[in-house]
């Protein structure tokens, strides 16, 4: 994992229930006909702030509206988290909606808390309502089983068709104080966030005004989860919940925080990419020069998006072309005779021509790429310089095969 | 092929030679490395208006600013067009707005026309130039091949990955007058116009008034060419071009006439996204009760568009919660509740509400439609009903299989 060489935040092993006070679950409730883990379980400590950022679909699940509406209603004020996989009780209708409010009443009365406090999220396949006696029998050992070392178990619970766990912990000192970060995604398909069918849970041992929290969450969101696609697709439950508990923070060290957030959420977030459905490599496109922040991002996650560059990459194809045309189309005006591109260490183009390169050897960069082991050394670096302004961006995708088509046109419904 | 029942138009055989008084040719210059037919040449009558549509990409080929440049500059009197296939003569600089120049130059001289008369267009790889010398030489061959029939070898000529030849001819009676309507396209890949690499070319022998027919033809490019998607990449190069020629028509027929130029470019656009690389039959989805037209487009397109629900076609799988969730990210405003939703003539969603159906049966009926011939019942229809207003709109694309990412991962840049 790269983090930052001059960050002060280093990697633990672990992830959710790294920071103090917090406690996961994540055990097997029947959910899944594969058997595996399918219910997790998060539980914050008293007193801890719950930031909310949810899909931004017309169509959502019940459970995002229900989670969303509680953070409103208990201004922040959440303690627990309900985690389902094989089902994203979806489009359910009332039962859906009635399912829900059962689900979080039952757990709250089991952990002495406010069904308010109380959050429930859901993935899997959509219209596909939540076998709801099996789960409710499964409240009680979840809740058995909550430990500050579950978080393991929490990030295998809430995987659908991920290859991988996702999880991140890191450890920072703010001044003589020793904060930490956890975190746990899931998502393999059906990822463009704005958010796609990606949950998120971020935990963190400080805590910091309930609106500087949210404010700094929404920037790392906008460059971590946001800034990823797999397939372009967006869903109807994508959820990231980030609890800050603990004592709270000197606001000399609110940037050495961003910071460590941006790390994890980041991680997470390529994390997803690079498992992205039948996936070799990890894609980043990194854009420079335009006007705005935003415009570098369209652009950059415009170009990480296309399915001919997408399927160039996987044919080990140095195809600057599919590039340079992806970028074009990505709402952004820029002239032409601006554009430098990059494809690892070669330059492809400089001042909107061509230039003579060795099509075997950036060939070979990409194929190397592709045989690496999973978030090791496996990135495809794609870099655009726009020579104009100072807007930067980053998005990450990656390669398209065949295999990608294979499971999603298998996959049953 | 379906013309509307109660239409006026009938189909003959044949493309853009069909209507009176236009020549055209097509023949082997060299430029593809294949050998196939790889020059083209449209020839309009004297007296005859052209309107022409573009790219919308920020990377243009120059060929593109040329022509588009030239339709200005000569208020639509344009004679000529000159396509080539094989090098798409985009992002290359200096050299390639001087080969255009210079290869309309000598076509000009040849025909006795205005440079300014002549328009070029060019597909294939970007960032290629055209061998110019090859293209110069075969200039004369092509001028002594022009011919009343020349339309079948010009539709060739303009192919790239293309499976099939897309041309189109139209008959219909305005009053007594006999009207005829021709048309050929190309495209297969990075097909998602707003204009994608789709080069189209009509031709008409009536004339109407220059800005009518320029407004008409922005209506039909809208409804057609702009309405399919094969993977979301809009090209450099893309270009449509319509030519009217002949005896002015009575303005109490420009309704069937603007009938007539929707439904050969539809079957162009259709004809386009059937023959996507990798398809095994088109994607039909209509959007009803939207509150504008560009609202179910919109939402069309995206249905049209997503990765999920072209991998479920592909897999015969009647996966209608990918359907809801890109119905859902179109960027439109609908509640769940008014959504009805059919594949085919089973409806599979009422009032938001999942319905009770029997999957095997509807996995039939797409299985059936993709093991159907090119353009022969071989389409798969959803349809959306929103029950809320009257917008209405149609988007057509293809399943996404396996063999479109091994087309795309090999085909060389």
């Amino acid at each position: 994992m790269s983090l930052l060489p001059s960050s002060i935040w280093t990697k633990l092993p672990g992830g959710i229930t790294i920071p103090k006070g917090f406690n996961a679950a994540g055990i097997k409730s029947g959910l899944k006909s594969s058997g595996n883990l399918d219910l997790a379980l998060l539980l914050a400590p008293k007193g801890s702030t719950c930031s909310g950022f949810f899909t931004e679909s017309v169509i959502r699940a019940n459970c995002v509206d229900l989670s969303a509406q509680r953070l409103i209603s208990n201004q922040g004020n959440a303690r627990a988290v309900l985690i389902n996989s094989g089902q994203a009780n979806a489009c359910t209708g009332q039962r859906g909606s009635e399912d829900n409010l059962k689900a979080t009443k039952v757990l709250a009365d089991l952990l002495g808390l406010n069904p308010e406090e109380v959050l429930i999220c859901s993935t899997g396949v959509i219209g596909e309502p939540i076998p709801i006696e099996k789960l409710l029998k499964s409240l009680k050992p979840l809740v058995k089983a909550l430990s500050p070392s579950g978080g393991g178990n929490a990030a295998n619970a809430i995987l659908t068709t991920d290859l991988r766990k996702k999880e991140i912990a890191l450890q920072g000192y703010l001044g003589d104080r020793c904060v930490r970060i956890g975190g746990i995604a899931k998502g393999s398909g059906m990822i463009h966030p704005n958010m796609a069918t990606m949950l998120g849970f971020l935990t963190c041992d400080v805590r910091i005004p309930k609106d500087i929290w949210h404010a700094m969450l929404k920037r790392v969101v906008t460059c971590s989860f946001n800034s990823i696609t797999v397939d372009g697709d967006t869903s109807t439950n994508d959820s990231f919940l980030a609890f800050s508990a603990g004592e709270h923070l000197a606001d000399n060290y609110f940037d050495d925080l961003e910071d460590g957030l941006l790390l994890a959420c980041q991680f997470l977030a390529k994390s997803i990419a690079r498992d992205g459905e039948g996936a070799n490599c990890l894609i980043e496109v990194e854009v420079q020069g335009t006007l705005s922040d935003l415009d570098a991002r369209r652009i950059a996650r415009t170009i990480a998006s296309s399915s001919l560059v997408k399927t160039a990459i996987n044919g080990d194809d140095p195809n600057w072309g599919r590039i340079i045309a992806a970028a074009g189309r990505a709402g952004v005006m820029f002239p032409l005779e601006s554009v430098s591109l990059w494809i690892g260490p070669y330059k492809l183009m400089n001042a909107g021509e061509p230039i003579d390169f060795d099509r075997l050897e950036v060939s070979c960069y990409i194929k190397e790429k592709k045989n690496r082991d999973y978030l090791v050394g496996d990135k495809v670096k794609i870099k655009l310089i726009i020579d104009q302004y100072k807007g930067f961006g980053v998005s990450w995708g990656c390669d398209l095969s065949d295999q990608y088509v294979r499971i999603n046109a298998d996959y049953t419904t």
